[in-house]
C-alpha cells in the first residue's frame, strides 16, 4: 500500500521539495490549529489553559505520539528544548552512569552541534575527559573499556551514511559503554526500534521528517529501566516530582518527566502535534521501501543524465538514510539555480548537494522532474549566471 | 501621559486580568502575524525563509527590541531556550569568571527553578561548591570574598518583594562576586537600568509582562565588555563564530551571538516580536507610577473591605514589584471563586493569592471591580461552594 498522501501537505504549486530532511513542509491542519490555540486557548483561556487546554501535559502527550515512530514504548519520550540541549542532557547523564571512565567516543560524521555540546560539557567538568573522534567506519573498533559513552548521529547529515544501530549498540554494551543515538535524520525517515536496540538514550529533532515547523522542539528517549538512575544536570522545575509544591530542593520526577526542564514551547508543540496527524496508519517498512525506490531512481537518473556530479552517499541503500548527496565543485551555484526553478534541495560546504526523499509527499514523477531541471542547468551551464554565483548564505 | 492602551489587547469580554505576571494576554497583532508566518514563510518559503524571512536573525533582532526595556545597549541581549537554561548558562559562565571561589549565593525568595538549576550545575561540577541560601534581607551581609556568584530574582514571585539591584550589585562588585539578575517579574514591569547597574549577567522570561505567549523564549544579557571572556558551556552550533562552516571544533562568536545554542523557536519568536509592538512609546517611569497607583488602590480597597485577608507584600511601594499578594488560609478556594467571576489572579502554595498590575491594559475601574468581586465572595463565604474546594491544580 502506498504511503503517499500529498493531499495532507500544503506544498506551494510548482515546487518539488527535496529538503524535508532540513525543514519539513507545512501540513494542512497546522495553521487552523495555531489560530485556535492563539485566539481561543491563549486569548480567551489565558492562564487557565495551562490545565484546561492541556498545555502542561503537552510534552509527554506529543512524546507518546512520536514513540511508535521510534520503536519506543509509551512514557519513554519527552519533548522540549533544542536538540543541542537534549544532547547535553543525555551525555551528562550518560557520564554519571559511568563515573570511572573518561572517554566519549564519537565520529567525524556527527553533526557539529553534537561535537560542540560534548566539548562544552567535558570542558566544564574539567575531569580529564577525552572526546575521541574517529571515522564512522572505525566506531566499532574504537569501542573499548575506557569509553564511558558513545554519541553518534545515526544518519550522516552530509552523505546520508547510515550507522547500524543494533550492531553498534551491542558492541558498546559488550564493553560497558552507554550509547546515545542522535536521530535527527532518522525519526520519520527510517524504521527505528529503540526498545529492541536496547540503547540507553536517544535524542532527535522534530522539524525535519516530522514536519513540526521551524524551531519545533527536540525529543529525548531514556530506556525505561534506567530513568530513575538518571540524574538531570539540567534540573529544571518542570522535571521536579512536584513542580507546584515549590520546594527549595530539587527532587526529580520518577518518570520520563524528569527530563523536562523549563516552560514548554506551547505554540511550537501545538504545531508539531497537529503535524503528526499525517503519520496515522503509516507503515514504516512501506515508507522505507518507498524512500529507497525514490532514491534509487534519483541516483540512476542523475548518473545517466548528469555525469558531472559524483555520488557522495553510499551506493548500497542499506547503508543510506533517506537522503542522497552528490558532490560538485559548483554545487552551491547549481543548487541556487535549481531552487530558482522550484526544485528545492540544499547545500553543505564544501561541495555537497543534498536531496531528501520523503515518500509521504513525493512520487517518482517528482524525482524525474527534479532531474530534468538538474540536467537543463548542467547541460546549459545555467549555474554560471551571476545571480547564482553569490556568496554562500546560511541555511 | 497615560500608558493605558487596552485597545491593543485581545482580552475576553467580562474578564479583569490580574495575572499578567504569570502569562501575559494576547495582543491584537499576534494571530495575524502567526498565520502569515505559517502560511507564507513556512508554507511557501519553506527552507528559504531561514534567510529570506529573517528567521536566523530573529533572536538578536528581538533581543534588540527588549534591550531598551532593560536599560541595556543594543547587541547585549539574546533570545532563546527557557529561563531555566539561561540561568544555567549564566551561572556556569559566572563560575568560570571566578575559578578560585566556591560559593554561590542566593536567597530563599528565589524561584525554585533557579535554585534547582544551580543545584544541578554545582552537583555536576563536583568541585566542592556550596549553594548558600539566605533570607532576602540578608543577601548584602552574606556577600563576602568567598562568593563566586550571586544569583537573585529581583522581584519575589510570591510576595512581590523588590531587591535593590543597584545596591546589591555594587556590594557584590566590592567583594569581587559576579552578579546574575533574574528579571522574570521585572522585565516590562518596572524601570530597569542594567547598563548603569553594571551587573555581569541578567536573564528573564518573555511570557509574563512582555506578553510573548505560552512558552515564549527566555533572554540573556551579558555585559558587553565581558562577552569575549564568557565561555558558553552550552556550546551549541548557532553560537559558533561560523555555524555554517561546520567546523569540528567549537569557536564561539565574538558577540552576544555566542549565547545562542540550538535552532531558535521561530513560531514563538514571531509571536513575541509581534507582541512587543505594544511597547512603542511606553515611558517606563510613567508605567511604574501607574502600576504603583493601581497597587496602592488595590491594597487600600482590600484592606478596607476584605479584612480577612493579610497583606503578604511589602507595604512600601518602593520595595514592591508590580504585583500584590494577600494571604488567606482558604486562598485557593477564594481564587477559584474569583476566576469563576472573571477576575483572574493566581495562587501560590501554601496560602498566597497573587494579583499582578499591568497598566497597559488595567485601569482603576478594573481594580475597584476586582475588589467588588472579592468582597462578595468573602462576605458571602461563596468560596465554601464545593466546586471551589477542589484539589489545587497546576498553574
Amino acid at each position: 500500500m502506498s504511503v503517499l498522501r500529498k493531499e495532507l501537505f500544503d506544498l506551494p504549486p510548482g515546487v518539488i521539495y527535496l529538503d524535508g530532511n532540513s525543514l519539513g513542509p507545512l501540513t494542512k491542519q497546522v495553521a487552523a490549529r495555531l489560530t485556535q490555540l492563539v485566539t481561543d486557548e491563549w486569548g480567551n483561556g489565558l492562564i487557565r489553559s495551562w490545565n484546561k487546554a492541556g498545555w502542561m501535559a503537552q510534552p509527554q502527550r506529543v512524546g507518546d505520539m512520536i514513540a511508535p515512530l521510534l520503536g519506543a514504548p509509551a512514557a519513554s519520550v519527552m519533548l522540549g528544548d533544542t536538540l543541542s540541549i537534549k544532547v547535553y542532557q543525555a551525555l551528562s547523564a550518560a557520564l554519571e552512569l559511568r563515573p570511572e571512565r573518561r572517554v566519549v567516543l564519537t565520529d567525524s560524521g556527527n553533526f557539529p552541534t553534537d561535537l560542540y555540546m560534548a566539548q562544552g560539557l567535558l570542558q566544564s567538568l574539567d575531569r580529564g575527559y577525552e572526546l575521541r573522534i574517529v571515522a564512522p567506519e572505525q566506531v566499532s573498533a574504537a569501542l573499548d573499556e575506557r569509553v564511558a559513552a558513545v554519541l553518534l548521529t545515526q544518519v550522516d547529515y552530509r552523505t546520508g551514511r547510515l550507522h547500524d544501530m543494533q550492531a553498534i549498540t551491542q558492541r558498546a554494551q559488550a564493553v560497558g559503554a552507554v550509547t546515545i543515538w542522535d536521530l535527527a535524520h532518522s525519526a520519520g525517515a527510517i524504521p527505528l526500534a529503540l526498545e529492541q536496540a536496547h540503547c540507553e538514550f536517544a535524542v532527535g529533532c522534530t522539524y525535519k521528517y516530522l514536519n513540526g515547523g521551524p524551531g519545533a522542539p527536540a525529543f529525548i528517549y531514556v530506556r525505561p529501566d534506567l530513568i530513575e538512575r538518571v540524574r538531570p544536570c539540567l534540573a529544571g522545575w518542570l522535571g521536579h516530582a512536584a513542580p507546584f509544591a515549590f520546594d527549595p530542593d530539587y527532587r526529580p520526577a520518577a518518570s520520563i518527566e524528569r527530563m523536562r526542564v523549563g516552560t514548554p514551547p506551547v505554540l511550537q508543540l501545538a504545531a508539531l502535534e497537529a503535524a503528526l496527524a499525517v503519520w496515522t496508519d503509516v507503515d514504516m517498512q512501506a515508507l522505507r521501501r518507498a524512500s529507497v525506490a525514490l532514491a534509487e531512481r534519483f541516483i540512476a537518473e542523475v548518473e545517466a543524465r548528469c555525469p558531472a556530479l559524483t555520488l557522495a552517499s553510499p551506493r548500497d541503500p542499506e547503508q543510506r538514510g533517506s537522503q542522497v548527496s552528490f558532490s560538485f565543485d559548483q554545487g552551491y551555484a547549481v543548487m541556487q539555480a535549481l531552487i530558482a526553478r522550484g526544485v528545492i534541495g540544499d547545500f553543505r560546504a564544501p561541495d555537497i548537494m543534498r536531496f531528501g526523499f520523503t515518500p509521504l509527499y513525493l512520487d517518482e514523477g517528482d524525482i524525474v522532474a527534479a532531474v530534468d531541471a538538474l540536467q537543463v542547468i548542467l547541460d546549459g551551464e545555467l549555474w554560471r549566471a551571476p545571480e547564482y554565483q553569490v556568496t554562500q548564505a546560511v541555511t
